[in-house]
């Protein structure tokens, strides 16, 4: 089916587009327009693949999910095998937060989506889809931990995924240089050292 | 000095209608002419008193900066005295939260300051700025209450100070109802608790 193919290629070239004008100029320039001067491509073309701004944000956030998804397989396949459920932990966190420049552009484009979803029920609907997966996703590893006796059974599983998942709190304080790269990692491990201690 | 006062009125009511347009409509919606429209005032009196865009915000977050240390000032007040430093990170983070109208549109300002700012370096260096002030007040806190031994005296200030800050990452999973006020606020309490317990 090469015309399917080529029909998702184009999208994902105007993805990359919408990624790199976030990136570079910021939210508010990213315009219909904008990206497809970006994209090279007419904005009639690119009103052929997007009718609108929210359905062309909507497809570059499942594609910046994609891309996280892969990174994280990418670095899950560096540990050890079976690997354990704090180094899965720390794998995924790492790459939520913007501490090389592909996480960086995956979560100014995430930040970007969530403030623009607040006053655009569609969006927001995907974006909640989007974040209670991942939230189970976490919360499936914390009880898997907790059944093995890695993390001590006193510890509540959706208090201590929503704590996790939290840690996200340090994407402004990484972008606007207030917290290092290094001390932001260091606070992760530490986070985690106590999560996975010895039971009581 | 009548004419300064009604100046800095005038500035305040232009940042109150800012406030509005971005809580309401999103932040692509904030240019000068739709505020401008809100405040009820001409382009022309919106650029007498704010020359560009990002002079406008940097006034407009100074207020909200100010309006949350008024929200923290009054919660300190009605704790006990001298309030327990456990209490009063507590009410600076519930004030951080998008936990009740007032706080969210703080929230939601700071959100889009942050990403705004990274593409405008005084605006960069303006949020730094204030960022690197919280900071520093909360580390003060936690510093003080290791040298009084509220918080073990192996706890490392710094670490400690960037994953309280780190709490704030509950604002999108609130904003978007992955995870309900009442939740956050047990995680919050949960967290002090055990930042808090006894040393070892």
């Amino acid at each position: 089916m090469p015309k399917q193919v080529d029909h998702q290629e184009r999208r994902e070239a105007i993805a990359h587009a919408l990624w790199r004008v976030v990136d570079q100029h910021g939210w508010t320039r990213a315009t219909l327009r904008e990206v497809a001067r970006e994209a090279g491509v007419s904005l009639g073309q690119l009103q052929h693949y997007f009718a609108s701004r929210s359905a062309m944000l909507t497809f570059a956030m499942e594609f910046v999910a994609d891309r996280t998804a892969d990174r994280v397989t990418r670095g899950l396949a560096t540990l050890d095998q079976p690997p354990h459920p704090k180094d899965v932990l720390r794998v995924v966190l790492a790459e939520m937060l913007p501490l090389h420049p592909d996480a960086r552009a995956s979560s100014r484009m995430s930040a970007a989506y969530v403030l623009e979803a607040l006053h655009d029920p569609a969006l927001r609907r995907q974006a909640g889809l989007g974040l209670h997966e991942g939230r189970a996703t976490v919360e499936r590893l914390v009880r898997e931990a907790i059944a093995n006796g890695q993390i001590a059974p006193d510890r509540d599983p959706e208090i201590e995924t929503d704590l996790l998942l939290a840690l996200t709190g340090f994407t402004p304080l990484l972008e606007l240089g207030v917290v290092e790269p290094r001390a932001a990692l260091a606070a992760v491990d530490q986070y985690l050292d106590r999560l996975f201690a010895a039971s009581p």
